[in-house]
């Protein structure tokens, strides 16, 4: 065959029909002829009921692309020109003791860069790292698109611990960011360019052009004159106070909140908590719905239902990435890659998020230099926390685990660390092999979809 | 003359007569002629009480030593050979306002590197500027040693913002860090080596040595076992967990309970705020004491009451350090000095403190490589605290300095910080005139001295 | 009026027809609307027969653009949005002095990075550094394209000593490597892509891709087996060890030869010298029979004959240069430009030539990393040469003068140095003042214009 | 026992006589109670001339040394507390030709880091690589002092491939600029000291220091305005052109020369390979005769003669370093040792040789900061082709081994590199049993000491 194989693990997302709509789209200049949505025997129900959607819309778009529904992992890779992983290993249960611990100790759980992504990592790395594995057996020459959450950590994990040099981290959060400043500034997202520098979910936008120009500042003083403006739908909306914006000088993510907000932050969860269940709850729901949706015969396109996820956009992401590498198109997107330099003080063999141009040999990352003072030494903390929670996440050791929890800058003192890392560990101990060598086989039959 | 020249600035501080004792045991090899204790007018009483002391202990010890008391800050500085200043702009009550703001809004004042010190800093660097401005002035090739708290922000604004190649900042926690550590091996102190390096009230011991042989690992078990050993005086004593202490692996000074035991060291701060005044008001009532015991007739040298204050051993470090130049003794001290490359990731013009071979021209560090991972995200950190803060002292930018409190890790969030900013600013008006251009002249005069 | 204004400096230059050329094939996306060629009374008669050419070309091609003929540099700067420089200070007559001097003392003369180069640097600098100076007067938004030689140190001094961050230097070895490679694949040049990083005519392709894909070792053993296949018209066609170019495994710049062949090129130039006259000869005659061609008022666009000049693509590659800045293209180019990080160990503040993404907002390089180790030493070599060259360009210093002869590679001693310098220095006295300060007044009316 | 035991491979050479004086003088505070001369076969002669002349010192000055002689490496080498290496593989007879076969091609030699220096790192590394493996079975604990030429390279390949970060590179280089200008300063060697950064035979004094201030350009203007003043017996002596001298601004060791002077290093050699025979032939005579002495029963010291070696200083350099490290004595030394950000630009986990606190645990880099621009270029230069040297010298490849040669820049060209490369493998073949697998065993057996 000469078309494209791709290869989906956690194929049973609800996120998938994005993704198989994203295909269709690009078709033309990215002949997909197999798609291959992979998942583990928990998550076969959703996988059958997601895969028969994609026929559907395939079937409908009247485009030569197979799609297959495997439990078989080896069979999916073997040959496969590009592999996407969004996992979610322990499913949303998990998900939601990594919010709910570390908050009935009073302190965010943050699933992507705080305490509750610190174990996202553990419970991830090591079934990321298998997979690394496999590929450079069965398909070597493979990309690897992971936007498997903490994506800045299982990148770091990749490069450093997977000898994984062509492995993408992807993250939507850039993408929303340039949707809704395009919205401000009331013009089409494509006349719209960021450069973005920084880490995962501690990505910034130093500058924003319009049609190439520099707008920066009036960018700045629109988000503190509308309300809430950058917020996506799974970050409270708050706002800046204006001259800390200003005195910035660049466009934080959303994530940001959890730093410089982080006492109304945690209010606002506690809050929540007490309400109406955190968000991992309301997920859920929204995930219920979906399948919902999805069962319908009569469906044959992506619902825009779909859109109100705070993952919207992933999987687009994924397939515009896709088509550059394919197509060796040369366009600027913002990924997770090796630094290489291009972020001054990060380590040039560590993960940053970054513009970077797509090639058909992968992102080479856009020279930034020094980031502005005020921002870099966040970013520096965030990044050490990163490379110690890679350390533990890889070797299971119980003191860098401490040590990680420990550093995270929303975590008010090591006896809190403690505490919390104890409950998680134990609370988690099933998708957790490196930390409880003995269980090591139960726990790989048992890790679940992202979904 | 051929003897020493050494001018005090905020000579009538109570800390002095260490600074004469240190010179009058050093006198065979760095034979100084001339003391210049300067202050201001404020502090007039103090300055002839300290003086006659010094006098008295001059005279004691049989030595040809001039002490000048003055208020003529240019006479004292001219052809001086090294200046030492130990200012605090505000005195005392400035002190306390920077302590006690911002635990009304539940947050740590930190006198260095907390919002207190921010404030310390904005009142001092402009002085600090002005008197760098003189000394290249009236007193080119003079050494000018600064023990004026926070030291790490003014020599940084001394090295990139004074001119002032030759401004050297002093601290006495490595020393206490040394002598706690000493008493835990039972050992003498001069068999105890350390690597130092880090910043200012935030700078680990990152080896132990004694007799030159690598003892880390013990002493971290020491410091485990021990009650409250690296306390001191002016640091509540609270323990470390044991499994984190051992996995930093490096041995923190006090001050970084502030930030790895941020929530304990608030409940302590509003516990103790309720109960006896903070500590700036036992400091007040130890320096009334001491006074009184000055004053005494028959009192002829440094009495031991002193050493209990938190900033015992600052006077005699500055003498061992002033006899090391003097003397090119190539021995190894830590300061606070351009970091030219010592530790990786710091920018080369910025200050760090470090251990550096103490030479006629001045502290060389020695290279430090990278930071353990662990600990270079906090020290960047607040690196970038420190580069905004002295920025915003500089200009006087209401915007810088908002940047500046809200990127502090010890500040909870942006609206918080300018809550503490804007009363703070109104606090410290008087002392204030980059950011309150049109009082620029009342200030000068008002600036207290260190006591 | 709307359209754009171009000025370009040393518009009497044989090249410009090339530039014509440039705007009027890409008129379409854009607009020049008033295109000012600009020289001194020297050149003037050379102006004119250009400027006709070039108004008969605008004319053929029926397009609204006008063509200025000015020697009032200021009138043509005023309000321009893109300035183009190709200078040649001492004209022709100076560049045969840049050859032959050294080569009397059996060294290499290199127009750009050798002795002769040093030279061009000292005339061509205080000349540009006014240049700038203007711009920043008469049209501070414009961005400055220079292709006056030497690139790469008159990018260093625009960019340290001119505050000229709009400027980029601009060079068609890069482009001559990637059609010499286009021809050897037998591939159409746009299906090449090249990584280039280093210095200006000392730029090595890192990288040689083919729709995208690494084609790099295969390129390397095309031209081993190639008889002198990447040669450019102004270099001797002479042939890698092929081991050596293996094991070099990157792309060499043709300029390489003068550095990894020193001995073949040296006696090449001695032989060359002896029986035709050197290279500067050849290239007036060409001159003069290029200016024949362009009297003939029939004559409406560009001869062919042009091509075979050294400078060949150089205009067309400032019109695609400037193309990509007005559309904010973001298409990858080689230019001269701040390094800012992408390749490790040259200073963030120096000019590096290197693959850059061309931005409405000017270059941004791509992070190369770390050179490999064979290529970086030289390099580095190189750019200390240019960052002393430069210093004593804008200073006049003797000594640096001497130091930067001394240490560049072609020059076998300092002895040697002193005598090249001292002749040159003679030789050129006209054209600097910098380092004869009183002349200062008669230089500046004597540059002449690249022709 | 519980003194020191000292392993001295290579210890038949004839500057050991030093090394036993080194010893003896500082018996007090480094109590050696064992010294074992290592030697080959080969030189079991020679090994028994020396050992009986240490003997009888030791006897002479009444001390418990005990000198043992042996050709058992790996007795020598059990529980050894230092190691010092002072190897030549394949003996003076190489040297010669490491000198004869490039100049027969119009190259200098240079045996440190020229051509022959090349040859002289892939005969030494294997050795010496095969003798740090031993070391870590044998004696983990030791320091190993390596004083083998090519010193630079041969510590980069025991930092890089040997895994000993307890190897230091030491060169006599730097003593002998001390001496000599303190000669020039008519001061007392122990007045004067230098800041030394660089790589070994290609280390600057970026200052010179007298009582601790600062002479640098006095001693500079000293060096213009004496006769030779700064060369060594080793090298011919030469001036630097005073304007030159003083615009670099720092202090050239004597093998900057062969780089700055190349020319006429070049003719110095022709000459005198045409009157005398060339250096290594000189040394040979100065050998035997030595021989001759140290064979007289009646001697019991080290003799005169043995200074006027160019080697000299080197054992005595060798135990003022065991000296310091023994006792955590703190004092400054130049060593070659790891970067570890000690000169910027140059990779942190390479070699430099620098000015370093000599500590119980070995020598700390003093930071050094960015190089002089003018010295940089250069030095980067030689790193590079150093670390070409030693991948080459580590796997035998030869296309790596033709790219170190062509990239050394006293070598013209790529052509006469691989011309004298490939003389140089077939002249040396016997010693390069990575190049020729084949021959491994036989080669074991052959390697000579330095002698």
């Amino acid at each position: 065959m000469d078309g494209i194989k791709i290869a989906t693990l956690g194929g049973g997302s609800s996120y998938t029909p994005e993704l198989v709509e994203g295909f269709i789209k690009r078709y033309a200049e990215l002949p997909v002829s197999e798609l291959w949505l992979v998942d583990i025997p928990a998550g076969e129900s959703k996988l059958h009921i997601v895969g028969e959607l994609a026929k559907r819309m395939v079937e409908k778009a009247g485009l030569p692309i197979q799609i297959h529904m495997t439990l078989d992992r080896r069979k999916a890779l073997e040959g496969a020109d590009f592999v996407t992983t969004q996992l979610r290993v322990g499913g949303l249960a998990a998900r939601m003791k990594d919010e709910q611990i570390p908050l009935s100790h009073h302190v965010i759980g943050q699933e992507t860069n705080g305490p509750g992504g610190l174990f996202n990592a553990f419970r991830t790395i090591p079934v990321i790292l298998e997979i690394a594995k496999e590929i450079r057996e069965l398909c070597p020459d493979a990309w690897m698109i992971n936007f498997t959450n903490p994506a800045g950590m299982v990148t770091e994990a990749l490069l450093r611990y997977g000898g994984s040099p062509k492995a993408i981290g992807l993250c939507n959060v850039p993408i929303h960011m340039e949707m809704n400043i395009a919205k401000l500034l009331e013009a089409e997202p494509r006349r719209i360019r960021m450069d973005f520098a920084g880490l995962n979910h501690m990505v910034f936008g130093l500058n924003v052009y319009l049609d190439g120009i520099k707008v920066t500042k009036k960018v700045i003083d629109l988000l503190n004159s509308e309300e809430a403006a950058m917020t996506m739908q799974n970050i409270t909306g708050v706002k800046w106070v204006p001259e800390f914006a200003r005195a910035l000088g660049v466009i934080p993510c959303p994530y940001h909140n959890y730093y410089y907000k982080t006492g109304e932050m945690l209010e606002h969860q506690l809050e929540e908590a007490k309400e109406s269940g955190i968000r991992a709850e309301v997920v859920r729901k929204v995930e219920e719905e979906l399948f919902q949706l999805y069962k319908d015969v009569n469906l044959d396109e992506k619902p825009v239902q779909l859109e109100q996820r705070g993952g919207a956009y992933y999987s687009d992401a994924a397939c515009r990435l896709i088509h550059s590498i394919y197509n060796d198109k040369c366009d600027i997107q913002p990924v997770n890659t090796r630094n290489n330099g291009a972020i001054k003080g990060i380590p040039e063999d560590s993960a940053v998020e970054v513009s970077s141009v797509i090639t058909g040999q992968g992102p080479k990352p856009i020279a930034m230099g020094e980031l502005p003072v005020a921002i870099s030494g966040l970013v520096q903390q965030i990044k050490s926390f990163e490379r110690v929670a890679v350390e533990a996440a890889v070797t299971g050791d119980y003191g860098k685990a401490l040590l990680a929890m420990a550093i995270n800058p929303l975590v008010p003192s090591d006896t809190v660390a403690k505490q919390i890392l104890d409950e998680m560990l134990e609370a988690h101990k099933a998708y957790l092999p490196q930390f409880y060598p003995s269980r090591l086989t139960t726990v790989k039959i048992d890790c679940k979809e992202k979904s």
